[in-house]
């Protein structure tokens, strides 16, 4: 039997969320239905936070609701603080993300609360959907965990600190996050080690930018460590508006056939995967799209290791 | 002391062989120049082959000439058959690279002969420079060696045959080369195992395309199976021109960064490499050059393991 490596897309929160233009509902939802019938089982829909910040997640709550009539599907939303939260709970998001900027200056200037004090205010927010009737996954987000455009170096027992305070507050799983793509597969060995002993497999996934070039080998010494989950995005979505051309998330589509050729199993199907993107491109600004599989198209060797798409 | 990794810049010749925009000799040599005083020893700064077939390459006899000038640089130069070994041992190259292509279908596609009988071709091009007073060091590439857009899949055992064959025919060095970008981390590691096992350290280095978003990660393992060369080319030219945007080699200063980040000394200074870009930016369609370091910028963490330049 081969080793399941779970993918979540992520395009539809952190791929869509700096495109100026609007995406109707609807695209959104062709979108994940597109994803969800390549065998994608977890998609982070939408996000919980100002609208008035980001305009385009306004509709997250219609976005989770309707994609909880896709059957099998794990539906996660974001959210940054309880407000957030309580309504992706209201929503009905089977998992709920919540981010922590393991840098102090960059949470202070994101959340306007330094490190500490918001894994305080995550440990309310916790407690909160703890006291609810319906179950959810709480998923904690280590952000900037190997590096921070604002404040450089994160030194790693500020991650491994991070980590076990996440775990301390009744966090489920806990993601490291490369949010501005700083990371090298050095780092994120030693990173993913070191916070392995500290709170175990509870260390789920990695989230990966692509920024310099080093995403996917990245994800591959992650894989390499253990991880058996990462968040990636189709077409790597997610770069800064400001640098067109800026890689954002590692790309899902690469990242499938990495992970297929190697002898892991998605049960995402890569042909499928890619005619997806056709759900999502006419919203997006020009070339916002790109990845080596879907420009070059699928080689005549590829043998994938899983041959369908899991029941829904 | 920190490891070495050698990376030879193959841009003047991998990178510009397609570009239809003929790039005048001045400025390849101003290119060779920007790349040698960032610290690049090692240069491919052209091809012996017909200038009929590949026009931009016509002028590489100058090209070696002026660049045997530059103190402390390996000059590299291609030849495809004896005529243009010839050529390049009479221009003074330092190495002479000689491709060979393990798909046999390909090869006869290519060169008008298959696998076995080009080795035999080989065998007789090596026995010449062999003969002649000045001793040149040769590199023969085991192109398409993890597949073929012809062929397909490529069989291990025929990897093997060939780097022994060319072992046997007197190579001093073998490069395995995934020369239309299908290979995975998996069969990379595989096939270098098996070469290593067959040839030893006569398997010097790998040549890879980062066609399907793989390239980097195909490095890095590549790196932790003792691979210590690698053939990059700036800004990832050598895409094919019939695809726009599709990658071409992997990227070298996104190569350099992973490597100096992770503690190898490549020698090669970062911010003098992306400099190096305005040399022959002008002379190349717009957005040819890629990559994510001279996209996003070097980011304030970075330490690279060199401090500088080796002395020339």
């Amino acid at each position: 039997m081969a080793e399941i490596v779970t993918i979540t897309e992520v395009g539809p929160r952190d791929g869509l969320q700096l495109i100026a233009q609007a995406v109707p509902t609807a695209a959104k939802m062709q979108w994940i239905k597109a994803l969800h019938a390549a065998g994608v089982r977890d998609i982070e829909v939408g996000s919980f936070v100002s609208p008035r910040l980001v305009p385009q997640m306004a509709d997250s709550a219609e976005v989770v609701k309707q994609a909880l009539q896709i059957p099998g599907l794990s539906v996660y939303a974001l959210a940054a603080n309880l407000k957030g939260a309580m309504a992706a709970y209201e929503a009905g998001a089977h998992a709920i993300v919540i981010p922590l900027s393991v840098s102090d200056r960059h949470s202070r200037a994101n959340v306007n609360k330094g490190t500490l004090e918001h894994i305080a205010a995550i440990g309310d927010i916790i407690e909160w959907l703890r006291s609810q009737p319906r179950p959810v996954r709480v998923d904690c987000v280590a952000a900037s965990a190997f590096g921070c455009s604002v404040a450089g170096r994160i030194a790693l027992n500020d991650v491994v600190g991070a980590a076990r305070a996440l775990a301390l507050a009744g966090a489920d799983r806990i993601t490291l996050a490369d949010t501005v793509g700083y990371a090298h597969p050095g780092l994120v060995r030693d990173t993913v080690r070191a916070v392995q002993d500290a709170v175990g497999q509870r260390l789920h996934k990695l989230h990966l930018h692509d920024t310099m070039g080093l995403g996917i080998a990245n994800a591959l010494i992650g894989l390499q460590e253990g991880i058996r989950e990462f968040d990636a995005c189709m077409g790597g979505l997610g770069g800064c508006p400001f640098a067109p051309g800026a890689s954002g998330n590692i790309v899902t589509e690469d990242l499938v056939f990495m992970l297929e050729s190697m002898g892991y199993a998605t049960h995402i199907d890569l042909p499928a995967l890619l005619a997806a993107r056709t759900a999502i491109a006419p919203y997006l600004p020009v070339a916002a799209l790109h990845g080596g599989v879907a420009l070059a198209g699928i080689p005549s060797t590829y043998q994938p290791t899983s041959e369908a798409p899991l029941p829904a």
